[in-house]
């Protein structure tokens, strides 16, 4: 087998020699580029599975994946991480309740003889959309200002550290009902920063008086996330898909589109957002 | 179970009705949005993987995708397609040969109990990130123009129809060395928009005398496809990750980022690029 060298990658970003072409001319030049590295997440010492991933925040991406992927059902049922560089990428060795790592297994023998690619294993259409885990939100005790997206899309900004570094990655917020970013993470994966995000606040006292901002698109798996974690507002710097909004309807979850300096769509739930 | 009446979509695009947020206003408006629809692979009656995509240019999806994922070889190993319209999605069924169907059940078996996600089934970092089907690509016989990409810059945009109207969708491009989008596929998801667009060049003449365009970002799996098809070129107007650019590296394609209005960035092997 080829020596697969140049899959090795455990910092956030890379300086590279490129060679730069500017109105006609080519000259040699550096380039810093984000990373994407091959992420196992094995518990209590068997692999589950290998993600693409920006190796930076990965406790948090465990945790957070563990629990919008309903493997976890609360953060209690976390007992610790180890962080084990390899050669071909990094593993991520958690260690997790025994009921969790039972109901893991069991699921895992359901799935015996099914590959997946997009959809998490699903192999036909019936399997492939699961309602989340937590029951529809309700209405939120708390309205959002109207302004503090129009802050939060100010305020994300000079945060996304990595973007500004390489223009290659995503991120995701938590935004307080006054507008303030109070905390981000980022992943060349939008998917990977909203788990990173799930994982960091489920360290914090609950808490729903916000927003969750996403710098991408608004594709159904965000809101799908967004709904199983519990928030009940999610705002998209991009476009939602068709799905998206459907989710988000059916969901319970406020979806606002299309957030840029001076305007806004709200696509479900407007209930949340006042003037 | 809830009725999931919310995942049904069989075209590209549809109206929604939004509450518009704009400078302290909000307002009554309609707005249109991408769709993404669960679509089920289904080999010789065997269904194989559901995959999230936009319902435009399904055959060209179907076949793009067996050969991607080697499934397929060749073209000429796709003997016809079915496209069924279910109340949850839409079902492909494909008719390939039977030397096709017997590997696909072979690699079946051999992936039993395993469940992927973002890594289509791969468990461990040894089966995250399988080779290219073909060799290394060979310096491409024909060297490509550097203003060709400049030209193909401003070409693609008024040929993403998709895109036009609902600001959500990549587009793939195949652009002739002289900078002309010959063939244009849309998706939500980029790496369907590659698949299609290797599917609907599978029906043509073989050609390399050109390069495929990506509007998106160039992540792994865009370099992947691009390696598998056996094109030697991919142009991405936005930034590539550090393992695209170290796969690009070794399997000898030449990978070109932030390509704008009159700049881009040559990662790797340049020498396909003249002045």
């Amino acid at each position: 087998m080829r020596k697969t060298s140049f899959i090795v990658a455990d910092a956030g970003l890379t300086e590279v020699n490129v060679t730069r072409w500017h109105q006609g001319e080519l000259s040699a030049d550096q380039d810093r580029i984000a990373e994407e590295t091959p992420i196992a997440l094995i518990y209590n010492g068997i692999s589950h599975v290998v993600m693409l991933a920006t190796p930076q925040d990965l406790e948090d991406f465990a945790l957070g994946f563990s629990l919008s992927e309903g493997i976890l059902q609360d953060k209690s049922e976390f007992y610790g991480i180890e962080i084990i560089r390899q050669e071909q990428g990094i593993e991520l060795h958690l260690e997790v309740a025994t009921e969790c790592f039972v109901k893991l297994k069991e699921r895992r023998r359901n799935l015996a003889g099914r590959t997946g690619c997009g959809l998490c294993g699903a192999e036909s259409l019936e399997q492939a959309l699961p309602l989340p885990r937590k029951p529809a939100l309700q209405a939120s005790i708390h309205a959002v200002p109207g302004a503090s997206f129009q802050a939060a899309f100010h305020a994300i900004k000079p945060l996304q550290a990595l973007q500004l570094a390489t223009g290659a990655t995503h991120a995701c917020a938590w935004v307080t009902a006054d507008g303030e970013a109070q905390l981000v993470r980022e992943d060349v994966g939008r998917h990977n920063a909203m788990d990173k995000l799930i994982g960091a606040l489920a360290k914090l006292p609950p808490q729903n008086n916000g927003f969750v901002l996403t710098s991408s698109r608004a594709s159904y798996e965000m809101v799908q996330k967004t709904a199983a974690a519990g928030y009940s507002i999610l705002a998209a710097i991009s476009a939602p898909t068709g799905l998206a909004v459907r989710m988000a309807e059916a969901y319970g979850v406020t979806l606002v589109g299309f957030l840029r300096d001076n305007q806004y769509v709200i696509y479900t739930h407007p209930q949340r957002i006042k003037n």
